[in-house]
């Protein structure tokens, strides 16, 4: 097999270094306290896999190691059990007409390629390319009302109600939840899956059935991480707030400050960041 | 809009209960003493989407809420803003002839239809259909040596390694990792990234580069959850052992015992929960 790899060269363990982590000015309020700080988010890119000429998928990774990322792809989707069936392999840094950074890939003779259109990660991009990044939607609205906010201690209670409504999680510890909070403050629903994507679809899914839609003014909670998928969801049902207990992806932030939708993470006990919208986040009950 | 449900009727925010937990009997290992117990596991199982007769999508989900999941997903896919958007909807409990669960959606007139081949949310299945199960490839030659076992105090041991590599993760908070182990128990490597399923692609694409091919008696240790996803994967690559921080789903655990892979999850301290292959995983260090 041949590789080559733009910035670096090629090895097993350890191929390009990637920027995996980034930083992003933040807002955080811990116990009525409000400061600024840099923090380190995880960083969340789309890369593209041509196998032979023809594009197979853009996924969202984590920049870095993106040849391993396309080699054990192929494990799992052709063929592929050795270096030898790999006959070339290389990776380059964002292509200037296509906007995505890509891994093109040559198969050895007679290896079973990867089946067609298997490798879309994420439910919200089409199958090849690089529109990834422009074809999140717009709101078709203002997100929220002119006077609009959000208070740390309110939100610190919802996040108590939906651990309080996550029943199956209570049995089983692995499901993902999200719950809709009305401009009330009143908890709508929760709904729980293993994939968080899911738990967002359900929970948006009761909204649009129930003519909610958009939700300017509501707020979204989930139990997990927020990915660039996340706020994509949020987003196109136009959602004032997301809440997470976990991190946001570095894409997650710029989308989210993009479009004005609130992005708060870490939020835990009298603790919370805000990523996105800090206008909106007062730290008074 | 008219709906239908096989066995319930429609409302809007709990439509059919589905059945989101289900029991399968473990070992639990605490402190070098070995029981058997009933365990709760979260339900993953698929569910196939068609709307105005186009199979559009099959993703893994855990069921319960499927009316609301399919439409959540068409408000990030489609034009549906409102429920007078789907002119029908309706759930059936799987269909003998495709062995999936399905939902079938009419579209009222003029509304957007989705993008064909939007939603795989799985890396791993064909984009319709009822092939889901049956596609998880088999191993290709035994994951283990005849008297290949682990022991639990070495899981730990490594599990621990594991957390101190995770260099990305200590700055953000928000990256998976993934860690292949030799059979002499040397950690090889460890590979980070937003997407779970990334991170074990990561690190079996560092392995076939290496020609290491199949990893019988290699353990694939993950940060967090084990899906049907990660086992179909370490499956391709003939892994030994999954070991997990999180909870497995049930599709997992049920896939693991099929194929004889050792899957251990919950593996924090000196505690563990062994979900297939506990005559391989030992008391002793």
């Amino acid at each position: 097999m041949s590789t080559s790899s733009t910035g670096a060269s090629w090895g097993c363990s350890n191929t390009e270094v990637g920027v995996s982590s980034d930083r992003r000015r933040i807002t955080r309020i811990r116990d009525a306290v409000r400061d600024e700080a840099a923090d380190h988010v995880a960083v969340e890119a789309p890369l593209t896999v041509i196998v032979d000429g023809q594009v197979l998928a853009t996924t969202m990774r984590t920049p870095g190691h993106d040849l391993e990322l396309a080699a054990g792809w192929l494990v799992s989707e052709s063929g592929v059990r050795a270096s030898a069936d790999i006959s070339s392999m290389g990776s380059f840094a964002t292509r200037e007409d296509e906007g995505v950074d890509t891994v093109r890939v040559h198969l050895a003779e007679g290896v079973r390629p990867p089946r067609a259109r298997a490798f879309v990660t994420t439910s919200s991009c089409g199958v090849c390319s690089s529109d990834v990044l422009a074809a999140v939607p717009a709101p078709e609205g203002p997100l929220h009302s002119a006077s609009w906010t959000l208070a740390a201690p309110t939100i610190t209670g919802l996040l108590d109600g939906m651990r309080e409504r996550q029943r199956t999680f209570e049995r089983t510890g692995g499901l993902h939840a999200a719950t809709l909070v009305a401009p009330d403050l009143e908890s709508l629903w929760t709904h729980e899956d293993v994939g968080r994507h899911n738990a967002v679809d359900k929970t948006v899914g009761a909204a649009v059935l129930a003519d909610l839609l958009p939700l300017t003014d509501h707020a979204l909670l989930v139990s997990g991480r927020v990915s660039y998928e996340i706020v994509t969801k949020a987003l196109a049902a136009g959602v004032g707030a997301v809440v997470a207990v976990s991190a946001p992806t570095s894409l997650a932030i710029d989308l989210a400050r993009e479009h004005d939708l609130v992005l708060i993470g870490f939020a835990r006990g009298s603790h919370l960041n805000v990523y996105a919208g800090d206008n909106r986040v007062t730290t008074g009950g």
